[in-house]
């Protein structure tokens, strides 16, 4: 390396911070934000418990509420179950419905989730919410998504909330203030593999 | 609701966990991952985190090393300090090269973090492994694609690795065995608003 292209960097780079810092100051807003992660690739959930993970790090107080349950035993489950200091975690779904296979029994857990929500939401102790997989439920019509979206245009704007699950639906993007697609480039399922502990569930 | 619609729901229903036990009785195989975050959008980190959280929740030991330290505190940094049991985090970067300006610094630091991160990757008691934004560092050219593919074929298949960051090289997707891209769909900071706490940091 020569100390010309060491000194062409340092150049650039300083250009690059100075844009950077005009651009930063121009970002004043500040409130809680409506979050979607959407699509049909891995990681909607898990950026979720992540985000979760980031807020207890900086002390504030996190509620989540899993409209879907699997059958199966999940790492998330264990983790608040043992350290419920991190956040309330609630799994308020049925099972997948072709598990339970009820759709009136699907829709009355769906029901009692969301008022569960909507405590959480209007509760001024909780500063980030997770609704794991609502969008799966409104996706079978289990919740009305007239109604869903009227509920969070109302949310008080203190806190952050992050909606997950595919198909999330245009009315609720539209009123979202950060929209991730988790986009499927490659999938181990389909190569054959398991789902895993630690990545799947 | 009628009982017919009850009905043919539950036919439905039926039919697809049929199908979907046949598919999974078809998928045997397991061993260590390596997956790849990667796009624009926004949860990259978060979820590789998320996963983190999950791994922790199975007794998983988990091992993250971040390669590029932005100037701020964030809140993975704050829960993993004050929480060690979940995993070990270690902030080897030496911020954004905009920032530090001295390109031979960094590769310095890109090279230790590299090899923190083989270390760990070959430490039978890791089960999880986190390189946060690898390929930052390997899209500046400060780690070479053919040296990382290489030590990553000859890794051992007993852990996963999660590797994050926009702009991951064709050369690693392809080795990879799970691939999600992060596709922005609307991103507050274009509408204006600061990055926050919990949700970006």
């Amino acid at each position: 390396m020569t100390d010309d292209l060491n000194s062409r960097h340092k150049q650039r780079m300083a250009r690059i911070q100075k844009a950077r810092e005009r651009i930063q100051a121009t970002k004043t807003l500040e409130r809680g934000l409506l979050i979607v992660h959407t699509g049909d690739g891995k990681g909607k959930s898990s950026a979720a418990f992540g985000m979760a993970l980031r807020s207890a790090g900086w002390g504030m107080r996190v509620a989540i509420v899993q409209f879907v349950k699997g059958s199966w035993e999940t790492g998330e489950k264990h983790f608040f179950r043992d350290h419920p200091e991190f956040a309330s975690f609630e799994v308020m779904g049925e099972g997948f419905t072709w598990d339970t296979q009820d759709r009136e029994r699907d829709i009355a857990a769906a029901r009692a989730a969301w008022a569960r929500s909507l405590a959480l939401i209007h509760d001024p102790a909780i500063d980030y919410v997770v609704l794991d997989e609502l969008n799966i439920v409104i996706g079978y019509d289990y919740l009305p998504i007239g109604e869903v979206v009227a509920a969070l245009q109302a949310r008080p704007l203190t806190k952050h909330i992050c909606i997950t699950g595919r198909g999330g639906k245009p009315e609720l993007l539209e009123i979202a203030d950060l929209v991730t697609e988790f986009r499927e480039v490659k999938h181990p399922y389909k190569a054959g593999f398991k789902a895993q502990r630690g990545v799947e569930y």
